[in-house]
């Protein structure tokens, strides 16, 4: 089967933003567009990934309204969600579409706007993807992150600075990052002395609410030739869900959705863990960085956190992750978080991430929806003829 | 490439249902994998088409929620909207899954949870998909009805009872429609006396507020055949859009959305309007089914409702449409509605329609959402060796 492609890509600033989803969107899809030199009527399908517009601001049908604003229109639309994980549920139904035949040229844009929402609000609307019965009795997801860290840190012996010291490499990424919602280094005291949320963890241990759009547009590897040199493939992607009710897991500082999302995105590669050179996890908490890269293999399970200790996570380290920022300074509007994961390593296997430029031939992404409920990974590499392989 | 064939099909009692969405969803997924006699674990993906469980009951994360209750975990799942064709873009979600290769057994599951809310407080959830200054003007999905019937009334000529007889039709067909929500006769008389909603339309003109599902598993051909004789192919599939506004469109008795959908299902399947026997439209409102008739060219423009006064239309007819009871009489739980349809279509093309079977080779079902914003079209036909042909 021919390869996917990914020929354009974009994100708008993310942060408190004077738009509602629409306006974002449109504004990221645009963007794409543009970049990739392509015109809206060669669009055969146009994804949208949003978990919540219309809980978070009473509009719905917003991929018809952004066909309008795009000029896609008569081309198919829809909406894909996945909840915190939408963005990355969107990548894999327009790589579906594609690699299906079904679209020549298929564009995603992920997005939420959140911020004109009380935070009780915002994570109110978050907090009902959990069970009812969890939700009515205090456990939403900050509180499951509370509780799997100290399980993480008793477990394997991690010192709580090393929860913080995710926070520190972030923030400090995002300072490169025009993007990212939060430009602004902190200390590792400003991180362990912030308030309380759920013990261990504190207000620096979290992402923020956010508003903001990202983009990128998809093709059949062949067709990508057409329009530039440099493009990138998506070589793997898969997905996988874990239970809906947390406690019904046997380990909590393990989540099966990303063992197996990420094995089936190496198996379609061709590719192991130990040739991942860049990747952008779901550090919605700061606990979830250390998850992630052991649930993905990048190191033995329990030793995450040696690795920001050995700065081995750093972006001069041996595997940088989130170079972006991530979620934690980047910011995460729900739907468009997958998608901006997607951007970032999009740009490092391309040679594009100026400033956060890392050495990588290959780069992956892994987006969380709840804790670790649903998760799709998405593994890239710079296309054949890209100009980073003739520099 | 390979084509895509449906080897399970269900759906639950429609109605007024006392239990949540997630329960509707697990009534008609469990039904569908025991009658296609697949165990939960071969599942790969699990889709579920739903509009607004969000809105209408506070719950998101449904997928997450069915997959534990289908015990499909850890297949990987996500929800797709398209408002009230939400239904027939998990069939196109589910097909690409299959078609690209992604998934061998895609099982999509569709419903929606409405009952419990107030007339006033489900049609404002569904206007949510209008333009807001269409919306704040009063212009919502009944007043486009109503304007366009006005429209077509006048300008083909027609009389106002025509519109009458397509409830009449569709009613009388719910009757032998075991999960139909309406399964009484009505008589003309009854339906051009009901209260007017959008003059020229009347109460009967319009499909009624349900909850409900249905499910379809999908997969390989090849694969199929390993299961069953009886299974059919989905073989042609295609979606398309419209303006979100609508008064932007040029002739509002023109669904270009359908058009497009149908000329990419036609041409998918290598077949024509002149090929289909059987067909469930989208009548969410009486005049819907005239238009849908025309636009996909089963009568020329301005000729359908000479159809239904010519008894074409009816099940003993040429052109049967709506064999199910449609949306009309049988009921529309938005998510649920497009994949009942295929339901409908799928036991016509391989003889399991009971009282309501018509001679069926070729069927086809046509999702709407919206006035016509985004719309999904689909062919099935029995599969190679389907018991019908043996007989």
């Amino acid at each position: 089967m021919e390869r996917v492609a990914v020929i354009g890509a974009s994100m708008t600033q993310f942060g408190n933003r004077d738009m509602w989803v629409r306006g974002l969107l449109a504004e990221a899809g645009h963007d794409c567009l543009e970049r990739a030199g392509v015109a809206p009527d060669a669009i055969d399908h146009l994804y949208v990934s949003n978990m919540a517009s219309g809980e978070f601001e009473g509009q719905t049908g917003v991929p018809n309204a952004l066909a309008n604003d795009l000029g896609t229109i008569s081309a198919y639309t829809a909406r894909v969600d996945q909840t915190s994980a939408s963005g990355g549920a969107g990548v894999y139904a327009a790589w579906q579409a594609v690699a299906s035949g079904a679209a020549d040229h298929a564009l995603l844009v992920g997005g939420e706007k959140m911020t004109h929402r009380s935070t009780t609000e915002a994570t109110d609307v978050i907090a009902s993807l959990t069970h009812p019965v969890e939700y009515k009795n205090g456990v939403t997801l900050p509180s499951f992150a509370g509780l799997t860290a100290r399980k993480y840190l008793e477990k394997y012996d991690a010192p709580r600075e090393s929860l913080g010291k995710v926070a520190v490499k972030n923030h400090r990424n995002g300072v490169d990052n025009p993007h990212a919602q939060f430009r602004k280094e902190v200390d590792l005291d400003t991180v362990l002395e912030s308030p309380i949320v759920a013990d261990p963890l504190r207000l620096y241990d979290f992402c923020p609410i956010t508003d903001g759009s990202a983009a990128l547009l998809l093709c059949p590897e062949s067709v990508a030739a057409e329009h530039t040199d440099d493009y990138a493939v998506i070589s793997g992607i898969g997905g996988a869900t874990d239970t809906h009710v947390v406690h019904e897991r046997t380990d909590p500082t393990t989540m099966r959705g990303v063992v197996e999302s990420g094995q089936e995105a190496y198996e379609m590669a061709g590719v192991g863990p130990e040739d991942v050179d860049v990747a952008e996890l779901h550090d919605m908490f700061t606990i979830l960085e250390f998850l992630q890269s052991e649930d993905l293999g990048f190191f033995q399970k329990g030793e995450g956190w040696k690795a920001i200790q050995n700065r081995v996570t750093a972006r001069d380290g041996a595997v940088p992750i989130n170079t972006s920022g991530g979620l934690k300074s980047k910011g995460h509007p729900l739907g468009a978080s997958g998608v901006a994961q997607v951007y970032e390593v999009y740009q490092q296997v391309l040679g594009e991430a100026g400033p956060r430029q890392v050495s990588a031939d290959i780069g992956l992404a892994c987006n969380v929806g709840g804790f670790g409920n649903c998760v799709t990974t998405a593994i890239l590499e710079a296309g054949r003829w890209a100009t980073r392989h003739r520099r």
